[in-house]
């Protein structure tokens, strides 16, 4: 699991544009049966998509929850958006886990990072 | 302030392609004087800006804080990039507030919404 209370966190890097971020903004319902255990499983399996660079989340407790993946290209996304597993675990939030989403697909343009010294 | 726990939460919705979005993903310091106000001041700013479509914030609690905003072109961009007080409130999060932190900025190819019926 990502942001693991327990794990240092540090957010993903700036890459080399141009590339691919997928923001995913949530609100989720009572109902979260089985979310984390799913979410465990996306993790992994989108790790195994050639050209997948990392993710970030953040989570407000009761609130927001951001997503945000990055990939080397479309192709990439379209192997992501295409696998089966993840449109079921999709089809489930949508019956299940979320009040309600966005999802907003874009290629980056220019990025910069900054870490303390 | 946005994502004040006592109110309703909703995402930013899906907007017609194209537009962008600033991906600010962020590791906080113990120093916090001062970041609250200021962050505050930054999202009643930022508003001004023609062009600005939004923002959505989430923070893990002790771990990554990921905000996104969204404008509408590049012009809006460049706009709240060149603001005074926006560069002056950069500069104290380098001093002060960041561990470390992201940016990206990247233009939306394709975006869709859900709603709970």
């Amino acid at each position: 699991m990502i942001n693991d209370s327990e794990a240092p966190v540090t957010p993903v890097e700036a890459f080399e544009p141009p590339y691919y971020v997928a923001v995913f903004t949530t609100v989720r319902t009572q109902e979260q049966s089985g979310y984390r255990e799913t979410n465990a499983r996306m993790e992994d399996l989108v790790k195994d998509i050639p050209g997948y660079l990392g993710i970030d989340h953040a989570q407000t407790p009761g609130g927001l929850g951001i997503t945000v993946g990055y990939f080397r290209d479309g192709e990439a996304l379209a192997q992501w958006r295409g696998n089966a597993e993840h449109r079921a675990a999709q089809q489930r939030g949508r019956d299940e886990w979320y009040e309600s989403y966005t999802l907003h697909v874009a290629k980056v343009e220019r990025s910069h990072g900054f870490r303390r010294a």
